[in-house]
């Protein structure tokens, strides 16, 4: 019991009960029905056999449960990682050998191990470096890949390739053979489950179901597609006239399994395990968050790093590849009322025993159904209309978002991620570097001071106050310093200059360095410097500078008293 | 005539007259003395043969002169562009090869056109990416390791390398091999360039000297050494005892050179091409833009690029390498009184005639003593004082120096900006990403509010005032929505929520997206969401967005307004 109370879980282990109990087992169990076809299907997805998706969704749900800080995330396969696993290991060694399942036992060891890291070091925060935008646009651009890539499966047909021109023109190139069960299967299968998911439920509910049987019974439709599609290729043998099959599953529990100790290997992934570990992140803990504030809850993202590090160690453990918490999964969970961690640990068992018993029944399942399965989930995540808000609200993130969808579609997931992110921070620095600057004059005879652009305001004659709206920082103090000379050298008469700072957030030592330039400069113009309204933070920081002793002007606390001030000198 | 008008220089060329002509004569006659042992020293310090130096004063002054906006800007062969080509081509050719010759061509060719599209495309803003503490632990650290290079000359050894630790230890294996001769007049060399500049002025004007002639005298004291130096090689046949000279300098015009067009050797090249225009731009604008002020003139940045690039490919059409604008050459040359760039082609012409007439009479010239000038140079560049203010300023901004200084002593030059911009952007993303958030209250009955922690102020039972003092955008979005979050789950009494924009100066999609999730889980929890005082632009942009639709609360025009309207509907 001592020992319990020191681990995360203990939070919510304490209070356990029967009630919970039955709440959770209840989620268990809906989840569990599933996550059966979609740890299959990722598997494939990800180019490994299909028991490592079965494996790769029991001892991850205990790691998450043991550490992690969410009560509903439902931890496992999901499109996104399986994609990049996909990528990085298909760079590596050949899909289908004993090297590559090993190097994704790497993968989801690395992914863990760095997600442990950044949780210990509570750097959770390097996941906010990724924008919506660089996201959105790879998200998008992954569901484009996902689909295309599983096309090949839909046609019976091999191909290859990690970028769609690669995907295109190796799908052109087998086409001619094509197999027709496994088209007419794939392409039924998809019709079926689009119009599970788009129509069923509503038609249920005008049938007179209740809301809550209408939506087991949807969610029951990929389970209903792929027992059609066994008992119809085991009745037809279509096997045997070229509709690939699952195949034989091992039976039993996951192996105990340990990642190869490769340096080479190592340093070859981990980049996609950076990749991996912050994507994988990013979307596990924007979904934990939402449902956590449905219930009025939080969530802890150092935390969340930790039960996400020991769910993909225990991955790597247990026969598995990368994972993360799915959304989907998640809201589902949520929705059959788990509500503790608990449920996660019953999901576990529910897939073991599906591993221990089930498998011999997936023998006869088409890859084509897999592979609809995964066509109608990553649908979904392409969202165009994401792309036309960014558009329209900003065109700098739009062209972040925009260089992130070419560059993985063209080059790929991993250069995708890098570009995006490389992006959006040059816009940032090119848009602080140009700071909004208004030159202000008084309002009436009030104490407001507004743009003389936008306002009619009095100003002063050899006076200028300039308000700088941004933080004063190395990408834009030469700018600042530039606009102030310019306007310095075009007004001969002027005497006096004050930098307003209302909206000066910081000043860094370059930017220091140049308002002291500024000063001096200035001075040899025979013009004062004076500072108005810095705020205090700022302020302290100034103390620690040459600026305010070398300072021709002073530092005024509003703009009202130095305009006053003056404008009696003027006079 | 009509030609001449659509030059840049016809800005100043149109009123040129013979008072002018005077004053850039005297000028460029001092800078001429000072520039010759210079560009002797500097092209020893990039590993070329010393005419190279020369070469690289003539041609770039009239690249320079032509398209440049500084009145009184001097380029050349600078310490800094020197040790940058040396470490960018020593890797590439062997020092003294032809190859190696035609490698500094390429490379300032390609510097040029890099500067040139940069200035056509009005970018000069990427210079900015660079922060005054990476460039001053650039220059301390390069400083050190130019003056470390130059301890072979003053010993009379040969040692090579580009990093601190090879160029130590390289040094320590050739000790053996020392000089005595060399040693001796290196030495005697240094210490007298250090009294010249530490105490020779102050001496002459206590002599009752002229201030004017004083500073003359000074000035000339490299040439002092030189001539002592060469007779003393000349008379004692020092060159035989081990005393490595210049040796025979071509004698002639600069002969008109084709940079070899070689795919590979540009590729190599392209990263020093960049570093070599960044930083030569930043330099050079900073002078240029010191002495313009001075005058009440002002720079173009964007046209300073131009003519650096018509320098650099400039030089590598006559035989030189790297050029750009020289801090103590051009504060000679403004301080001699130039008036016009016509200053920097008579320099040109002094130069051309110097390579001419001159170059024999360097035959004697002891490369010991070229060191001692380039050291003394340098160690003015090592600003410990700099590296000081510094850490007592900010503790970031100190770690990107910090980062500088190390990696550019112990892995070279290129990697050291690299590191370098890499960390202080690190670092700006990481303060963004946290923004100072207060809590605000009423002062008294006034219309301000205050940080709650900081003054006594006036609080609301069932609402609560956030003031962010930062943009919003991706890499602090998701910081605010966990401290909102966090905040309505801790007070279960909370109905409203105002988040106060007095210093929000720009909203991107990604915190957009994030405040309408912020006002959809804030809703779910039953609490209003507000916002006050949004600025201008930022609203401009709001109204793009859906947030304003899905508010649940409104948008205030002052903070006052909200908190009397939360307040009577408290009671």
């Amino acid at each position: 019991m001592r020992f319990l109370s020191y681990l995360p879980a203990w939070d919510w282990l304490k209070d356990y009960d029967k009630k919970l109990f039955a709440d959770d087992s209840m989620a268990a169990l809906i989840v569990t029905i599933m996550l059966i076809p979609q740890s299959l299907a990722y598997a494939l997805l990800a180019g490994l056999p299909a028991q490592v998706g079965l494996y790769a969704s029991i001892f991850p749900l205990l790691g998450y449960a043991l550490f992690g800080s969410s009560r509903v995330l439902a931890v496992g396969p999901v499109a996104v990682v399986s994609l990049l696993t996909a990528s990085s290991i298909g760079a590596i060694a050949e899909a289908g050998s004993i090297a590559y399942i090993e190097a994704a036992l790497a993968l989801a060891l690395l992914s863990g191990i760095f997600m442990l890291l950044l949780g210990l070091l509570r750097a959770g925060f390097v996941a906010n470096f990724l924008s919506h935008s660089v996201i959105s646009g790879f998200i998008t651009a992954s569901g484009i890949l996902i689909a295309t890539s599983q096309l090949k499966h839909l046609l019976g047909i091999s191909a290859h390739g990690h970028s769609l021109p690669e995907l295109l023109s190796s799908l052109f190139a087998g086409l001619d053979q094509f197999s027709l069960w496994t088209l007419l299967i794939g392409v039924a299968a998809t019709a079926f489950l689009f119009w599970v998911r788009s129509s069923l439920k509503a038609l249920l509910l005008r049938r007179g179901f209740s809301s809550a049987l209408a939506d087991i019974v949807s969610k029951a439709g990929p389970v209903a597609a792929i027992v059609v599609s066994i008992l119809l290729v085991r009745v037809l043998s279509l096997d045997e006239q070229g509709v690939s099959i699952v195949g034989e599953i091992p039976q039993g529990i996951p192996p105990v399994t340990v990642p190869p100790f490769n340096w080479e290997l190592w340093k070859a992934l981990l980049p996609a395990a950076i990749v991996i570990s912050i994507i994988g992140f990013v979307e596990s803990v924007s979904v934990a968050q939402t449902l956590a504030a449905k219930r009025r809850q939080s969530i802890d993202p150092n935390r969340e790093l930790l039960g996400l590090g020991a769910a993909n160690i225990a991955s790597a453990m247990g026969g598995g590849y990368p994972v993360t918490g799915g959304f989907a999964r998640s809201v589902v969970n949520f929705d059959a009322g788990a509500r503790t961690p608990m449920a996660g640990v019953l999901t576990a068992a529910g897939i073991l025993l599906a591993t221990l018993l089930l498998t011999p029944l997936f023998f006869y399942l088409p890859k084509a159904v897999l592979a609809a399965t995964i066509i109608v989930a990553v649908v979904s995540l392409i969202d165009i209309d994401a792309i036309k808000h960014t558009w329209r609200y900003s065109k700098t993130d739009f062209a972040a978002m925009f260089a992130t969808i070419m560059v993985v579609l063209l080059l790929g997931v991993e250069a995708g991620v890098i570009v995006g992110v490389s992006v959006s921070i040059l816009v940032l620095l090119w848009q602080t570097s140009r700071p909004h600057i208004a030159v202000v004059g008084q309002v009436g005879d009030t104490e407001h001071f507004r743009n003389y652009l936008r306002h009619d305001v009095k100003m002063l004659e050899t006076a200028i106050m300039m308000r700088i709206d941004e933080r004063l920082y190395f990408a834009n103090s030469r700018n600042l310093e530039q606009r102030l000379l310019k306007m310095a050298s075009e007004h001969p008469k002027l005497k006096d200059v004050v930098l307003v700072c209302t909206a000066v957030n910081d000043i860094d030592s370059s930017a220091v360095e140049t308002l002291e330039r500024i000063n001096e400069l200035l001075e040899t113009m025979g013009v004062t410097f004076h500072l108005a309204e810095v705020k205090g933070p700022v302020m302290d920081k100034l103390q620690r500078s040459h600026l305010l002793h070398a300072l021709t002007g002073q530092v005024h606390l509003s703009q009202y008293a130095v305009f006053k001030q003056l404008q009696q000198a003027e006079v």
